[in-house]
This record gives structure tokens, C-alpha cells and sequence, in this order.
């Protein structure tokens, strides 16, 4: 749940007179996305996303998120459409804080995602990985691999909060995906952060993809490896082979995935699941207890790590060799 | 801020099917009310609000505040209307909670309220207290002069941490609002809490009355004595004359002030601040520090609540006799 930032409605009247899109009808704060402040605002000419980047979001990313967001919808990815005010330019300041105006999207993200989602979502991600491939921009993965270890450094022995031994279990396992941790597969932009709650439906049909701000260059095969984790398995922490075949085979029909890609996913979705797991580790240690924001649980990522450590090839995954 | 109930997408699917009114095409949790959850719904026949009530609501009152909402529209207050299912019941339940499809009211809260506001707000209260003259519905009010001891000693002497002496200081206010408490002014149903969050303007005009969840059977000059504090006070807690003169002149036009309401204005704007003390004060002592809800600050009221205690005559709330 977001709104940190309170906007003015003269401040707001002010800004919409910078675009041609009408009278201000309503503006109300909604409950998405937890790096921004996001509004509903109600046009005479429809409804729009007003995003406010608050103090986590870094400026100078700004123009690679806007730009792969414009560049991803002008190739057919149902993803918002950021606006550009009557004089050409896209980013804009409100109540002292970087803004822009973006598309409204319908749709629902859904809660208890089926295997119809999983092959959505499989799909829409190839999609987004080539629409993008001659997208210029380039921002590093700054929650990759090389960056994890200095998130353990800092939850520290208050790890073993959650499970006795936990600090020493995480390093170890650290050392492992350092040392195995593939370099050469295929790369390009990925979105990083493909969870339901980032992905509408209607229906039983996608209709939009969200929230670019952790999109970054990495291995495309990465970014299957977190969709795995975030789509595939139950609420009691159980992997669905048959949605997992599903989100693969519906990525496979758009971009082929590669032997090596194969071969190293159940690396990388160990990989990926100590990245949520660290972030989520780090932000439960640092959240206090009775806050009204929703702390994730961490745990759920060392479940699905310890099943991916578990996986010996990527059948397991419902994958084949042709 | 509010959203506490998640809904699951084809709970809200199957709930839509109860209305004639078309597919579901986003549904955003947005940060309005507090005691409530509410998201604006689009559906293809356009936007609405659902609001799902949460614990603090007591079920039993549900059917005055609903009924009120619809007499009020009816009768011509610019306020949301409940909208009846297929069946013609308006209360419905998803999620395990009672809750509302409302119609969705266009305008924005002033953040900042000029003179204009407090006209705009002086008359609409007017015209909500004539609309429901003949509401048949009754509620009593919880939250008046009979209640707030019970308030005082919940806090305890809790209430010195904000100002020393505070517990004594307030106990003798109060025994003083119990002794001189006025009896048998015109009353009615009264908004009992029309601050401007509640308000909606496009422009210049009033464009709705939110939130009838505190509403209930009092003085009407004691709701009057609400909108004083929540609109004519500037934020260095200065009392705005020019605005209040608006206010109350603005509501007689549509509803005359009689002596006796304007001769117990002084009593009842020190009742309505020690009211809004007392709630903000309980909530401050019992909300954690470092919640992410913004808790309000009890000393706002307790400048407002001495700067009534000073007032001599009507008059220096820019009221005369004719």
C-alpha cells in the first residue's frame, strides 16, 4: 500500500492544465505499488495513472523506466503509456517530486493466479524480452548476484530470528550461487519484477504489465526464473509442475529458450529465490512489528530455494530436450 | 488511509453479477475513510465506489446510515447513493464483510480551504440538516457530551505525556461542559463530521458530501459548532473570522440561526473541540509511534477548545442579531 505524498488541489489544477486532457473530475490515492505514491485521476477525457517517485526511487533511473515503458508499449506490450505534457516532456515535478502522467490500464491482478495465468504471463514475458531486444537503454541489475552478499552483511546474526543457524545456512548457500552463478546467456532488458501483482487480466486474458521499476540488463533466463517462483508455486509452498509447464511452453512459442537456459534455470531460480529472500529478510528486520504495512515473509523464498537446490534437471520443470 | 480487506478477483467477479451494470474492468483499493475499505470500481457502465465495512462499524447501524445516504439524494445533497442489486437490496456481503456499491461523486477535497469553501460548506450543511427533516430514521450519538468521560478516563493519566497536567485540566473542562451542556435546540439528523475530507468542489462549487458513518440525531447548531472548528481555523490554529462569518451566513441563508443556537455557540464549538480532542487523544496514546498511520494531533483541539472558552458573545463568530 503506497500514497506518502499528499498533492495540493490547486497544486494538481496547476498541474493538468500542462497537458490537454481536460478538467480534473476526482483524484484519489490507490492502494498499488509500495516505491511511489500512485492516483487515480479522472479526466473529462478518462481516467489516467498519476505516479509520484518517492525518496526510494532513484532519478537518474527515471528516464531508462519511462523510456522502456514508452518504448515497450509502442511495440504492442500492454503495458501504461507514459503522456507527455503539451510541450513534449514526459517527466514532470509535483508537490516537490519527480512525477509523470501514464495510461490507465484495465484489468485485475489476480489474487490466487491458475494455470491459464501462468501461460498468460509465460507469453507476455517473452514479449516483453523482444519487443525490448532493440531497446537502447541500459540500467545494471542492482539486486543481482554480486549485490546479495552485502544484503546478508546486513541483516547479520538477526537472521537467526526467523530459524536457528539462519545466517550461516544463507552464506553458505551464497557461496554456492557466487561460485556456480552462469555468465553468457542470452541477455537483454528484463522486467525483474513479474509478480500477480504487477499483471492485469480480464478475463482469462492478459491485458497489462506494470510496474518497470526494477527492469534492468540480465539474463532473460533470469527473468523466467523469478516468474517461476512468484507463479508456480501454492500457497503451502508447493511447486505446481503443471503451471510451471505451462509458463515455459507459452514463453517457448514467442522466444526459443536455449539449452544452456535450460540447464541453468534451476540455478537461477535458487538465485532468485535468495534475491526476494534477502530484500524480504532485510525489510522484515527493518519494519517495525506493529506497522500497518505487510510485511512478506521471507521464509516462503528459503522453501522454494531449498526445492530448486532439490531439482537435478530441468524436467523438473516441465522442461524437455526437443 | 484505509484498504484493510483484500478482495479476491472472482469473489468481485461473482459480486458484480449481482448488478446490472456491466464487466468489471479495474477495481483500485484507494486511501479514503478510515474506518472503512473502499475501492473505485469501473465497471463498462463507469466508475463506482465499494466500500467494504470493516470492524469498527457496528453492522446495526448500517441500515440508518444507508437509508440516510439515499433520503439525502433523493431529497437533493449532493451525495454518493447507494445502489441496490438486482434484487433490490442494497447491503450486500464479499469478503466475509457487510459492504456497499455506492455511486462514484466527481470533485476533489480541498487540501488548503479559502473563504468560498467555507460558504460552499456553510449551505450544503444547511440543505443536508432541511433535506433530512423528515428522515424517519434515529441514531443516537455516541460521541456526545454523556460519552466523553468515559473517553477521559480511558486515557487516564496517559494524557500528561502531551502537556503537563493535561489529565486534570481536561476533567475540569469537561465537568463544566456537563453542567452547562445545552438542552432542546432544534435538532435533527446531523453529518457530525464534515470536515474537509469529506467535502468534494470542482472549482468554486461543492460538488459532494462524503462519509455519513458518524451521522446520527443532535442539536443542529452543535453540527455547526463541528464545521467551525474543521474549517474556520487557520494552520497556525488562528481562528479565521471572515471565514466562519461566511460559513454561518451562508448556512442561514437556507436555514435561520435561531437566538438560542447562536447564544449556545461558544458551549457547543468548545463540546465539538473536546470531542475531536478526546477521540485523537485516545487514538494517539493507543497507536503505536512509528505506525504508518498519520496520527492526528489532540493539541490542535486543545487551542481550538480555549479559544472558544474565551468567546463572550456570538458575535465573535461574525454572527449579529438582525
Amino acid at each position: 500500500m503506497a500514497v506518502y505524498t499528499e498533492v495540493d488541489d490547486d497544486d494538481l489544477i496547476e498541474f493538468c492544465a500542462r497537458y490537454d486532457l481536460g478538467e480534473v473530475l476526482a483524484c484519489k490515492g490507490i492502494a498499488e505499488g509500495v516505491e511511489n505514491s500512485n492516483y487515480l485521476l479522472t479526466l473529462t477525457t478518462g481516467p489516467y495513472i498519476l505516479t509520484l517517485y518517492e525518496k526510494r526511487v532513484d532519478p537518474a533511473d527515471l528516464p531508462f523506466f519511462l523510456g522502456l515503458m514508452d518504448h515497450s508499449a509502442a511495440a504492442g506490450v500492454p503495458c501504461p503509456r507514459p503522456i507527455p505534457a503539451d510541450t513534449g516532456v514526459v517527466l514532470q515535478e509535483l508537490a516537490g517530486r519527480p512525477c509523470v502522467l501514464i495510461s490507465f490500464l484495465p484489468g485485475m491482478s489476480p489474487k490466487r493466479p491458475k494455470t491459464f495465468h501462468c501461460g498468460e504471463v509465460g507469453r507476455a514475458l517473452a514479449e516483453f524480452h523482444r519487443a525490448n531486444a532493440d531497446f537502447t537503454g541500459k540500467r545494471l541489475n542492482g539486486l543481482s548476484v554480486l549485490n546479495w552478499r552485502d544484503l546478508l552483511n546486513a541483516c547479520g546474526s538477526d537472521a537467526n530470528q526467523l530459524r536457528a543457524g539462519f545466517s550461516t545456512d544463507l552464506a553458505a548457500e551464497l557461496d554456492q550461487l557466487e561460485l556456480m552463478w552462469p555468465n553468457g546467456l542470452p541477455s537483454g532488458v528484463i522486467h525483474a519484477d513479474l509478480f500477480p501483482d504487477n499483471v492485469f487480466f480480464r478475463g482469462r486474458h492478459l491485458s497489462g504489465v506494470i510496474d518497470f521499476y526494477f527492469a534492468c540488463n540480465d539474463s532473460y533466463a533470469y527473468d523466467l526464473a523469478i516468474c517461476l517462483n512468484a507463479w508456480c508455486f501454492e500457497s503451502d509452498n508447493r511447486f505446481n509442475l503443471t503451471k510451471a509447464r505451462q509458463l515455459l511452453s507459452e514463453y517457448g512459442t514467442v522466444r526459443t529458450i536455449s539449452e544452456p537456459e535450460m540447464l541453468a534455470l534451476p540455478l537461477l531460480a535458487r538465485g532468485a529465490a535468495m534475491r526476494f529472500l534477502l530484500t524480504r529478510l532485510y525489510d522484515w528486520l527493518n519494519t517495525p512489528e506493529d506497522a500497518l504495512v505487510v510485511r512478506k515473509d521471507p521464509m516462503e523464498y528459503w522453501h522454494k530455494l531449498r526445492f530448486h537446490r532439490a531439482v537435478s534437471s530441468p524436467a523438473e520443470y516441465g522442461l524437455g530436450f526437443k
